[in-house]
Parts: structure tokens; sequence; C-alpha cells
């Protein structure tokens, strides 16, 4: 391609909405726009980057068994009612009327439209296993569109459904999905993590894991261990119980003086307590109001921990929960925001293990500008579910060897694998006939990738201060191909005949024809980040080009005209 | 791919609402499943198909000089409002809002998007000619949803955009344009003609063509002569002015008669006229009661003519035009529908160059159960606009060579060029500075391919009475290579084995190793209909294969194992 034909509407400033890096780069490269919040056009060098990728997911799918459908994007909403996800979804799912007044929705995620076709279509289990996959335009209405294509409203996904007729043939398809991620991670050059995760609104009763790239923008923590191989999400990992790690004793053998109310005017939060009184966090019990499905519960976890929404939403098997807000604290409590406490609180109480383990604690008093001390678990208020719900810490033990320390790192979520069982086969009725002639519930498993993420993500990790460096199984073009001046005819003449040359030899190269000052040409050339540039200036008298790789800290290099393609083929590992 | 792993779910019934072929045997050769009227998922074969119709059209539009670019299908209703689209494409534009309440559209057509993406990147005529294109899904809420893939709410489109700084330049893509659909369609196999067209919603001030595969089953109609070149869609055909063409002098000179109104009992159609009065249907004057715009407005053509309602909606320049109903006509006319006339008529007259060259008519009295006979045009009534407002008839003189006669045929749309000049530049103010230091709109043209449709319209042209029939350039597979018995070890290796052969040969097989009669395998290989049929059966002990080409009607040839490869490479041209 002769860049004076391209479109690529390459920027000098930032835009000053993009805080991610890809956002920036992508913008600033004219790799895309946005139309909307959350909505963007892919223009010609970022459609073809997603071509390559689309190419690398659908051969390795395909390779792992996989046959590509295409399914609708209007959805018609019965379906959603059938598996339970209509509300569930919430505003994210994009709701419309068509002209008769029938209501559909536009797709998030196609479970329940391939569900209903498998059911219509595969009686018996001499038709299955089967997996179908499909690239395709999902819509999610997020609540804070943000960084770009790391969080869209409409966006490009992979998505794979399997069928079968027992466990054993989805585990086995679940690994050559899960290995397929893998290469078709490692193809797309990026460093990345499959770790433990928490099966969501999606999930069934099976194991799930998210492949994780390790990245400083991601919205996900990622909790691994210095030891053994453990690697989940934040919210999936699971604590291990304090009440033996902590040294405590069990808080009801001890003595402990009886609960005293004291004064602490102002003294809402943890620091505000522990700086006033001279204590530590960890002598705290934190008592956190949640609404869950409508309803009020307490989560109560030691002042030094975090809670962890997730382990407290599938410990109640709610749909929705959300903290609750200060005039409901209030009319529970007695009290202002910051003074909750377990004794005397008329809801659920969900009580963490570390907080279970503690001899006494010093907790809200359920009214303003007061809390009690020698407040103990078990006897001072009663345990409505004790369980794990708070998020673990760097350096605790590791829940899966118990040898190691966890330490935690960024990550974006570049794909999931899901072992669905039969939680939506049993909702929209898809069943067959087994070997015995007993009719069963398929087993079914799904595994997504976020196509136009994987393109931010390889930015977030490929980048430095001037642009983008492109891996070049990924790259729009692989050489940049520039001359100084178009004007000097010796270098116009050596440029075009390079450029046929390499294209004829299956290199894909784009040929800066513009007529721009150097400076510019090389500023754009860092920006969109071709893996290799190959500047022909006035050294082309004797023969000699510069070359230089986008990724490379060296400074170029001078190489014959004649030994320029071969070069070059080795660069690229063909 | 082996049948046995392959999601081909064929059926041996046609679906009852399936009416047109192609409907009929997609859905039967297990191809596409509809989800709700209108909209459909493409299954493994049918995906393929279309992926081989997608490489076709992106070769050759890129060949044509386009860029790949992926717009959003949602769309703000703000550009919408702005184009002054929002209204004009009524229902069929389906709206919806996000969760902040904000509207949007999803794109039927991206005119909108586009031209408001290039408004904000392209400022110079340096940057321009400029064409774009993509393959994407289109939403379009019609009111008749019909005939499978010919007609859907949800379907793959290639659209293209250009946008040039001069009228020289736009000719020139629109050209290029016009040469690239001829190749994809014979590339396709597909019997196609290019004919003018009418502009309709999307127009603009420049030239239209449609690209149209003949077929029975088209909902549009061709007009061709049979001399000279001249192809048009009904819609647009002109029909030459009759005063020349009919030999009656025009009317005010002759001595005409006085109007005579009579008694017509229950005569309202132009067949009880004639019938009941014994005269010719030429010589009945019709008058039709159209609503435009939300204003009455008469047509009148002659008994024997139809009313083109997309020339009376042009002449107009009307938004939306459709015919009166029962009500509208009594109360406008003050009589029952089928006795409407010109005379006295206080509506905007508009009559077709037909008319005005009959001397005398028969009309309608306004009046329930009258006629009046002797009614002269512009004598009798006023003529507001004299036009071409019917349908050409077969038979009548070309309009382009005056010399050859018409012919009708009927056609299934494919594709359709378009020059828009300046119609969205101007609405969206996509301006450029040109080479003077001017200001000025960009010139635009857009160039359509229905990519599901011409799947369907290939089974249209291609297809007999046992099922599809692909052309090897958009077959899913090019060999169906069948055993008679897998039970059968000489013939499942021999199989097996001319299975892995030809693959390596880069040749695309299907192997049916189906544990099924031959019955239902022959029966499921015409179905699908790939383009060259290999059974292996008893004869392969002596080294020899069964052929068949799916087209031809002739019985299947004895080839020897050894030369099977080297004959299908002929046969499928490599």
């Amino acid at each position: 391609m002769k860049q004076t034909n391209a479109f690529v509407p390459t920027l000098r400033e930032v835009p000053a909405d993009a805080e991610a890096i890809s956002h920036q780069w992508l913008v600033k490269g004219g790799f895309i726009r946005q139309l909307s919040s959350g909505i963007y056009s892919l223009l010609p060098l970022g459609r073809i980057v997603i071509r390559h990728i689309e190419t690398i997911v659908r051969d390795e799918i395909e390779l792992a068994g996989a046959q590509e459908v295409l399914l609708p994007a209007l959805q018609p909403a019965e379906l959603w009612h059938q598996s339970g996800r209509y509300e569930i979804y919430g505003q994210e799912l994009i709701r419309l009327h068509d002209r008769h007044g029938r209501e559909f929705a536009l797709g998030p995620t196609h479970e329940e439209v391939i569900t209903s076709l498998i059911e219509q279509e595969i009686k018996s289990y001499r038709k299955l296993p089967l997996t179908l996959f499909q690239i395709q335009t999902k819509f999610r209405d997020e609540r804070r569109p943000r960084s770009g294509l790391l969080r869209c409203r409409e966006f490009l996904m992979k998505d794979a459904y399997s069928f079968s007729a027992d466990w054993k043939d989805l585990d086995r398809i679940y690994d050559a999905m899960y290995a397929a991620y893998h290469r078709i991670f490692q193809r797309c050059g990026l460093n990345f993590r499959a770790v433990e995760a928490d099966g969501g609104a999606i999930g069934g009763e099976g194991g799930t894991h998210e492949f994780m790239a390790i990245a400083e923008s991601g919205e996900d923590i990622i909790v691994t261990c210095n030891t053994c191989d453990y690697a989940a999400n934040l919210e999936k990992a699971a604590s291990v119980n304090t009440s033996v790690e902590s040294g405590h004793t069990p808080s009801h053998s001890q003595a402990v003086g009886q609960m005293e109310r004291f004064y602490t005017q102002d003294l809402r939060t943890i620091n505000e307590l522990t700086d006033s009184l001279g204590i530590e966090a960890s002598d705290l019990i934190k008592t956190v109001i949640f609404i869950a499905d409508g309803k009020p519960v307490a989560v109560l976890v030691r002042g030094d921990h975090s809670i962890n929404e997730t382990k407290v939403k599938n410990a109640l098997q709610a749909i929705h929960i959300e903290l609750a807000d200060t005039e409901t604290v209030r009319s529970i409590t007695g009290a202002a925001t910051g003074f909750a406490g377990p004794v005397s609180l008329n809801i659920p109480l969900l009580v963490d293990f570390a907080v279970t383990a503690m001899g006494e604690g010093i907790t809200g008093a359920n009214e303003t500008d007061y809390h009690i001390r020698h407040v103990v678990p078990g006897r001072d208020f009663t345990i409505t579910l004790a369980g794990d719900y708070r998020n673990v810490l760097e350096g605790e033990h590791c829940p899966c060897c118990s040898m190691g320390t966890l330490k935690t790192v960024r990550g974006i979520e570049l794909g999931h694998v899901f072992k669905l069982g039969t939680k939506y086969s049993e909702k929209l009725g898809a069943t067959f006939v087994d070997s015995s002639g007993i009719e069963q519930h398929m087993i079914m498993g799904c595994y997504g990738i976020g196509i136009t993420r994987l393109m931010a993500t390889i930015i977030e990790q490929h980048h430095d201060e001037h642009g983008m460096i492109w891996p070049v199984a990924i790259a729009p073009y692989q050489v940049h191909l520039i001359p100084v001046s178009m004007q000097d005819q010796a270098q116009s003449e050596a440029a075009e005949q390079l450029y046929k040359q390499l294209q004829e030899a299956g290199i894909r190269v784009l040929l800066d024809d513009r007529d721009e000052r150097m400076g510019v040409k090389l500023k754009d050339a860092d920006l969109i980040g071709l893996p290799i540039r190959i500047v022909v200036g006035k050294a082309i008298s004797e023969g000699l080009l510069e070359l230089k790789e986008r990724r490379s800290k060296e400074p170029a290099e001078r190489i014959a005209v004649t030994e320029i393609a071969a070069h070059i083929q080795v660069l690229l590992g063909k």
C-alpha cells in the first residue's frame, strides 16, 4: 500500500479522554475513531490488525475441532426470559422493540440462541459432542465504557459453545480450548497467564479459567504464588483460614472482658480509629451493609481486610449486590455511616473466617459517634454464616501449596473458558437420548475471546514513548519503506523497485511516498510501529539502505540493496 | 471435514413457510436456520459459503482501490436527524435507547456514520479521492421479511463509500466499482445485468445502476430492449411519449362532444367497465388518489396502463406516498372507490403523457355508480403536472434507441452503485479545501452488495429438483467423497487415503464417513450440491472409483484411483 492512497489519519495530540496507553496510541496512529461513548470505528490499519487476529483465532479454534457459524445479534427477548437472564443482565442488555411491538435483545453473548438452535437440531448422543464458534459483534451497554477498545459497548468477540453427552467429553473439549487459547495468545505475542476465575452471571457448576494479559492498565487483579503454579483472579482467590494462620486461639476459651461502649466522635474510618485510639487495624471488626437482591445483609471482616463482593454474592447466591446507601444504613443501624456494628443488628451477619478467629474486637455501636470494645464473635452477636468473604493480601500464604506466599499483579482479561454444565440446557430444554435410550440434558461449555480488546492489549504490552511496536504476526504491514525524498529520482525509483520486489516476495509493505519532511515521516513510522523500517536515502548511490527494527534500541544498520530482501525474510522468520 | 463431525442438519421436509427455492434448499440442506422472522443463523456450510463470497468481494473491491474499515452498528440518532433520514426511513430504522436515555439507530446503512467520520478527518483535496468499504451486519425492520435470505431484517452487506474532490473522480471510481461488480458476480457464477435504477431514499443527483440476477422469484421487474443495450428497473424505465406514438392528434384541435354523465351501477374496475360497455381499456382514464407526505393528489393514467409509484413520488419529490384508503377517497371525491374522476376534483392532478394525448376519455364522475364520457383533458379538467407516471409495457418502443421493443423479466437486486453527489456532504458538513483554497463539499458515491442475499441468489440460479448445485468458487467443499460402506475395510481405507491425498493437494473435501444407507448419503449429497461427487464402491477392488459432477445429467464415470486427483484438478479448473 502506498501511503498517499492510504487512509491513516495520524494525530500529534493525545485525545483528551484517552487514559489507557492503547487508547492513546490507537487513536493517534489512526487505527480507530470514537463514534460515541464505547463505540468505535476501525479505520484501515485497525481493520487489517483485526483481520490478522481473526485469522489466528479462526485457525486455532478450528484446529481445536470447532465449526464456524454466524448467529444473529437480534435475539427474541423470550429466549432471555427462558434462561432467566433477562433480569440478571440488567441495563447491560440492550433491549428494543420491532415494528410489531415484539421485544428483542441485542446479543451481549449467545448461550440462549445457540442452546435453542441445538435443542431443535440435535436429539441423539450420536451427533455429540459438537463445538460451534463465531466471530461476531457483541453489544453490552456498559455502565462506564472506558480505555478505548478495552471496555466497549460494541465490540468483536470470538465465542464458542460446546455440547456433549458427558462431562468427560466436556473436559476434553475444555482442555483443547485451553490449549488453543495458549497458542492464540502466544502467536499474538502476549505475556499472559491462565488463572482460576469466578463464574459470574454466565457461570455454571463447572470450572472456569480466565486468560489474563499482564498489564498495569488492567482492571483485574491476579494473585499468584511464588512457589507453586497457583494463579487466580482476586475475585476468586481463596484466603487461607486465618484462625490457624493468625496465631489467635479461638476466642471462646479466653477470658475476655464484657462489652464496653465508648465515645468516638467523628471517628468513622479505620484510619481515623487506629490513629486516634493507638490500635492496630486488625483489632477492629468492619461491618458493611449490602443490599443483596433487595434484602439487607451485614458483612464483617477484620479492619485490615477488604471485602470481596464476588465471594459475598456467591455465598448468598444473589443476582444483584450493592452497597447500602446512607439512608438505608441509617434506617437499619440507627446510626450514621461508619458506626455500624453486629451487636443487636437484626439482619443476617456474614462473618469472615478471620473475624470468627478473633478473641475480641472493636466494632461500631449502631449509634452515631460510639464504638464498642471487647466484642466477642459468637458471644456478643450470632454468626449467621461464617465464610471467606475477603480479598487475599499480598504476602499471605498460598491456598494451594500452603508453602509459598502470594503476589498480586494487574491484568486484562483476554478470554475465558467455562464449564457451564447443564445450566442452559436445563433452562432451554436441550436434551438428547443417550446410548441406553434415556433422555438427558446436554453438558455445555463456552469459550470467549475479546477480539477488539486483544488488539488494544497487544499495544498495552508492546509500545514505547514514540508509539506502537507491532509483533510481526499482527502488524498491519511488515515493512515500512521510507524514501527520504520522493523528489530525488534515484531514491524514488529505488523505493518503487524495492516496493514491488518485496511485495512479490509475499511481504506486506507500506511505502511512504508522501511529500513530507523526513521528521514527519519518521515520527509517523514510530507511531504506527511496523516491525521493520527501511530508509532509502542518499546512500542509495552506493547501493546502501538503512534498516531498523522498531523494537530495537540499536541505531539503524546499513545494508546492501542486493541483500535487503533476504535480510528481511530472516527478520520476519520466513 | 468428516461428515460424522460436521454439523449439517439436513431435512427431508420442506419447511412450511419457505416459498422461494433458495429458502427451501438452504434450510433443507442445513445451511441456515430461522431464529425469528427475517433473522437467520448461518450454520457451518452456510458460513463457509459466505466466507468464500466475502473473499471474492474483498479481493475485487480492494483491487478497485477501496480500503476496508469496520463501522459501528450502533449509530447516534442525531446523525440521522442531521441527514434528514430519521423520519424518511420510517419503521424500517430500528431505534433504541441506551441506559442514559440517549437514542441510537441500528445501522441499516452507513452514509451518516462515514460522512461524519470523513468530515472530521479530511480537510484537503490532497487526501482525496478516498474509497472505504466494509463487510458488516445491517439491520432493517422490513415490513414483510420473506423468501429466506432474499429479504431479511438482519443481513450481511458489503457497503463502500467514495469521497472525491470533483465529479470526474467520482465517475472514475464509479466505473471501477461497476467493473468490480461485474467481476464479482461473474466469479459467483451468476447470470446478471446492470440496469438503470431509481435512487430512492438514499439517492442523490447522480446516476445509479442496480445489478440484477435474472430469477423468476425476483421482486423486481427488469425492462430490456431487444435491439440496443438498454436495461432498466421497471420503476425507472421511461415510457416513450405516447402522444407521438399513439397516433392521436392533440385533443384540443378535435371536435369532441360535451361531457355526458351516465349510469354505471357497480362498474368499478377497468374490466367491469370494458366488459359491460363494450369499449377498450384505452378509452378509459383511470383516476387514483394517493396521499403524498400527508397531502392528497390524483394520478391519471390510461385504463390499460398501470401507475408507477416511484415516478409519481419523484415527480412530487415526496418522502412517503401511499394509496388513499376508502374513507379518504370518499371524503375527497364524494363517491365510493371506483368512481373517482378528474372533473371538478379540487386536488392536484398528475396526468400521464398518454392521457394528455387522448382526444377524449371516460372517467369516474365523483358520484357512486356514475361515469362521464367525452371528457377532454385540458378542457374539462386542469392538468396540474403532465408527466411520465406509468409503467412501460412489454412490446412498447425502447426509450433509448426508439427502434427496438421492450421485454420484461424478473430479477433479484444483488447490488447497487450510486452517485450521491453532495447530498450527504452538505447535510453533514463534509467539506474540503480545493487546490485554489476554496472550501467545497465532497462528492460522494456509495456501492452496496447484499452478501447473504448473494448466497440465496446463487441457489435461485443453480439448483435442480434434487437440491443445490454450487459453483466451484463458492461451494462449501469442492469434492464429496462417499464410500458406499464404511464397514467395508477396502472401501473405508481407500476413502481415508484419498481424503488425505486430495486435502494435501489443496482440495476441500467432505468425507461422508457416516454409517448410513447409500440412498441416504446420495440424497444428502444431491441436496447440499458439492460440485464433484466421488463414490468409493466395490469396484475399488479393481482400482476404480465413480466420479460425477453435480451439475451434469450424465451418469457417473468410472475412473482409476491413480488418475482421480489429476481428473479432479482439471474439473476444478486448477
